[in-house]
């Protein structure tokens, strides 16, 4: 597993598009985003109070007050009309636009009015204090988002700031995705004839795709047949940055799948030391990566998230995805596990506690009832009960 | 803090809605799903084998193999032709259907074909084994998915799988950001006047608000004027299910945000033992809870995440939230903070270290260059270097 997601490193990327800052939240940018001119642009007082010379400040306590002659006020949002001279201080709200000579802001806690027009002062301040430069949450050019780090909040709002309306992001991946099954039919299939199930893998591996920042496209269902399934795969390469077939479950419907696979193509490898899994295919078609994977649904999308998510960033040029959330927890029992082989075992956490949900891999309800995994290593031959591990939490 | 999120309670919530279930992604139910049928619907094969009677191959082994004749084979999708009698066996693909008869699948790996129509097994089976029952990932009736918790990829594959079409969910809550500010400009002004800065605060808690599940609504720019704020607020309250006010950082500004709210409603606490963020309101008018924010960017986004989002989560019935992604890392040096104060510290992560990121609250950057942060407890007198945290990642 660590193998194949260091390995296979298809050089597919999506090119750059320009979307607006209000919806480029998660968004990929393509490159940094600098800075068109310093930031807040003016100096700016940080806190209710009064502008003033440092200097004029200096010495003076609760017991030696020194006194300052208030010449004006300075509005939010307005230039000051005032400047600030030897001796004299102006009124400021927090945010205002720092007077001229002002090179501090002292605290309103700190001041008096003792008669109108005079202040007592009673804290000295240095240079700088209560004010921020208009430079100093941003110099021009300065990097604000750098590239390859999907678009935070605050991202966003520092790009606001700054007055830039578009960011460059890479395209969404375009995830294409089949099922495959002579037994798979539509979900909003009503009655099943038995032996008939309906497609549960698609529109949750189109959900992972999202998730992922990948834009799902559903190729539809193929049946277990090479000449239907390479067919479908060649309509769907030129307009892919990832395809992704659920292969059929039995040994005749996967070798069928990687058959087509390497007639267009190049396996990179097939069958992963992971439980659930095993049959797991990547491969590069055309320039597009390929995943096959396994054919009940719980395989599959747990195989997907470990190494289909990964892919789907890396196509759409996301360097530093966040983490998933996770939470420690001591395990209620053994975990038995062959060497050799990375096992995800589906687990409830209530109370700090593990609790591991068994049951064949066929089965969907395995997934539904658990609140996330744990991965016992390839090296590790199991974990024995009140160990403690980390906890992946489905979101 | 903690007293704020457990006691403002508002008891608003949002309506029900049908959507369909691939849009339905992180939506949360407004009541449990029940399974329409049982799941798979029919006793199905979890092997690639033989159907056999468990007790046709009790006392074999490798030495005394037991002898069965094929009289037929299941195709994928399709109804068995062929019942299982005793000393018979049906040729069966994973996934297919257990033929009538049959009481357990024998994997292929353990039988061989002696000669055209007979197979020779070297493993008992029990019964049920190879084999998930008609009922087993769901029995009629059960419940799918529960009601309150955001549906996952594998929700969405199970309720598809039992041919739910649509979930009754809750309406996003609409969610008016408001921003104040004589000073505030929109994000989008192309050249500022000296004192004026961009609104960056609107873009980013919109995009925390989609992030909770919550709609954004553009509430715009109020001046700092108590009835123009009053005129805005009567106006959103009935088409809102939250109104969030990131009001002016002055003094003044503060109070009349408090003194307009509190003529349309109750103020259930202003002013919050939080780091930045102390300024913060909590009300209800009308009906509808309200936030004032902090009026710079910083603190009002720190705060939104700690008390907004969990009220988007509230108001839309999501009473099952995904925990934030966090990692452990030790602290790069000691961080003070007064005892009876909860501290929200910008830190970037780096190789299992976390640095604390300072700067004045006005800076912005300060929140762009962070990865996370990390709480310091009320209790707390401050962290020593060297402690380990949970730093909770922006995402």
């Amino acid at each position: 597993m660590a193998e194949a997601l260091a390995g296979f490193r298809p050089a597919r990327r999506t090119p750059a598009e320009p979307v607006p800052v209000a919806q480029a939240l998660h968004r990929v940018p393509a490159e940094p985003v600098a800075a068109p001119h310093a930031l807040p642009g003016f100096a700016r007082s940080t806190v209710d109070g009064y502008a003033v010379r440092a200097a004029d400040t200096y010495g003076v306590s609760e017991g030696l007050p020194g006194y300052l002659d208030v010449t004006g006020d300075v509005s939010m949002g307005a230039v000051p009309r005032v400047p600030v001279a030897a001796g004299t201080a102006v009124s400021m709200p927090t945010g205002g636009v720092l007077p001229p000579g002002a090179d501090a802001v002292v605290m309103i806690e700190y001041t008096q009015q003792v008669m109108p027009g005079t202040i007592e002062v009673v804290r000295p301040v240095a240079p700088g204090e209560g004010v921020v430069r208009a430079d100093e949450d941003a110099a021009a050019g300065a990097e604000l988002v750098p590239a390859g780090r999907p678009l935070r909040a605050q991202d966003l709002a520092m790009l606001a700031a700054a007055g830039v309306r578009s960011v460059s992001v890479h395209v969404r991946p375009r995830v294409t995705v089949f099922s495959t099954g002579d037994e798979v039919v539509p979900p909003e299939t009503q009655t099943l004839h038995p032996g008939q199930v309906r497609d549960a893998t698609a529109v949750a591996l189109a959900a992972l795709v999202s998730q992922a920042g990948g834009a799902p496209v559903y190729g539809g269902i193929v049946p277990d047949d090479a000449e239907a399934l390479e067919t479908a795969l060649r309509a769907a390469l030129p307009s892919s940055d990832l395809v992704v077939i659920s292969a059929g479950s039995s040994v005749g419907a996967r070798d069928e799948t990687a058959g087509v696979v390497r007639r267009l193509g190049e396996i990179w490898c097939h069958g992963i030391a992971v439980k659930p899994g095993k049959p797991t295919l990547l491969a590069e078609c055309a320039g597009v990566p390929v995943i096959g994977l396994p054919g009940n649904p719980r395989s599959a999308l747990v195989v997907f998230r470990l190494l289909g998510v990964p892919l789907v960033h890396l196509v759409g040029g996301c360097t530093a995805p966040p983490p998933e959330p996770t939470v420690r927890a001591r395990l209620a029992r053994d975990l038995p596990s062959a060497a050799g082989r990375l096992d995800v075992v589906q687990v409830r956490v209530a109370d700090g506690v593990a609790t591991p949900v068994f049951g064949p891999s066929a089965l969907l309800s395995v997934l539904t009832a658990a609140d996330g995994y744990v991965i016992i290593p390839g090296e590790a031959t199991g974990l024995d009960a009140g160990t403690e591990v980390d906890v992946t939490i489905y979101s």
